[in-house]
């Protein structure tokens, strides 16, 4: 069994009772709430908070109630994208996972509202991330505010939002045709932004408590580096998605990047992040004694994996 | 001149170039930033950004640049509402004020995405509100995360979201026609939440220095009487839209108040609610003396007029 998968079987359930119990209670109206999760509760693999937790760990922090809640914001986030992305103006997908999409199974002015509604839940995940917690374990405001801050900027009009509306473009065969218009413009927001999020978030989270003012410059100098780590990440793992889904996209006329440069190529481009991840494990367990990269190198081995 | 008509020509282009300057820099996308614009720079009178800040002027305190910056983030979320309404889905308006609606003018698609992005950029615009102030002006970010916790409730599926569900039913002729369905699961979360933390917001940033803890009490019940006073105000504004849009709302066959009870029970229902939020403006006064209903006594008195 790797590290990853026995921390999978410990904190997937977790995660999963996170969302669950919030969810029950996210709307006034309880068809509603049933709805919100209906959206979310779909046997994902909780990838983007599944990161976070893994890099607390990796700092040898331990995850309390408010770092696991706060964690899941991005999971609604997520999760919101999907039913936005399935809606017919959009990627006009009846089927998510095997079952109806939120618009197939509630009609579309219902997923455009409990998409909304998602995308405004997860700020209150976010803001409300202490109330199950003890007080000394509190996340101070001012990071929370700023995890916020974060939040809003990864998953908005600088990153997945603006993503998607590149990915319309491929599927509407407006493509540019150039792979780094396609790169930087259409998979690092769309994809990587919120897995960098999600990374850099447990790295604040890790460092809660290292407050010395000789800190600073080295505390900022691991956000940036697993930032790029989690953005790596994504990137790797968004080109490992368009090679499983190559033959696909060929009958739905999807400009991936495979189809731009070949498999080949796409498979080196895919190893390059891979690469680039790694080094960067490498630099933070050289300037970090405390860290332990066994399992974060365990999420990019898996890449073209079931993870 | 009114107290309101002088506050307004004072505020509303601050609050216009607030928006601007923001929504300029909302995406790395210019031509994605310009939609956003479009959604939101359309003339409106910004009224639930007025509020807060006339709340703020009532109990005689300065509107610092953190302040004016946080109020706007409610009308991000206000046209993000606005645009998704609009969409072929929800109620099908091609035209919003005199101009194509988003979708509209730059495809559905597109539409759903900005709407996205206006409220995601709503999050950010709290969370960065201290960005422009000095620093002896900044709002702690206990404060923020607050604010932003309580946008969250009452703009999602327990408030503005919730509404429009309610109001989809009605736009399908699935109402319920039931008065106190319409008045407590539609209008309440569809108008009067915003406008409630519209005043609520404007009571806690103008209660921001007041950190005794023998005044808790006295500002707790403060911050409430400005909630009730913003819903009050709230459901007074939409029964009064709806008895202006009586004739049309005819010919779309949608049920709203005046059609239920008739027109003058509704304009009776529309005058209880002007009464309860000048009796708590009355106990404000009471209990404050540094406060001056007056310019809130204005919101009042111009319901049913342009404001």
């Amino acid at each position: 069994m790797t590290k990853l998968a026995a921390f999978q079987s410990e904190w997937l359930p977790k995660i999963e009772q996170q969302l669950k119990q919030d969810l029950a209670v996210a709307s006034r109206d309880s068809d509603f709430s049933e709805m919100m999760a209906y959206a979310v509760l779909n046997g994902g693999k909780r990838l983007r908070p599944m990161l976070t937790l893994a890099v607390v760990v990796s700092f040898g922090q331990k995850i309390t109630p408010s770092i696991l809640k706060v964690a899941t914001a991005v999971e609604w986030v997520h999760a919101y994208s999907l039913v936005h992305d399935d809606l017919p103006a959009m990627d006009n997908d009846l089927f998510r996972r095997g079952k109806p999409s939120v618009h197939a199974q509630y009609g579309e002015a219902e997923a455009i509202l409990v998409g909304d509604a998602l995308l405004t839940g997860a700020f209150h995940v976010v803001s409300s991330a202490n109330s199950t917690d003890t007080e000394n374990e509190n996340i101070a405001a001012e990071e929370l505010l700023l995890l916020s801050q974060m939040l809003s900027y990864q998953a908005g009009a600088f990153g997945m939002v603006i993503g998607q509306v590149g990915d319309m473009k491929n599927h509407r065969s407006e493509a540019k045709n150039d792979v780094n218009w396609l790169l930087n413009d259409v998979y690092a927001p769309k994809t990587a932004a919120l897995l960098g999020f999600s990374a850099i978030a447990g790295s604040r989270l890790s460092h809660l408590n290292s407050v010395a003012d000789n800190c600073e410059i080295a505390i900022s100098t691991t956000n940036s580096a697993l930032l790029t780590f989690g953005t790596d990440f994504g990137m790797a793992f968004q080109i490992q998605d368009d090679l499983d889904d190559f033959d696909q996209d060929n009958v739905e006329k999807i400009t991936s990047l495979p189809h731009l440069i070949g498999i080949k190529a796409a498979s080196e481009k895919r190893d390059e992040y891979l690469t680039h991840a790694r080094q960067t494990l490498t630099d933070l367990a050289t300037q970090n004694l405390t860290f332990d990269r066994t399992l974060l190198d365990d999420f990019l081995n898996f890449i073209g994996d079931d993870i």
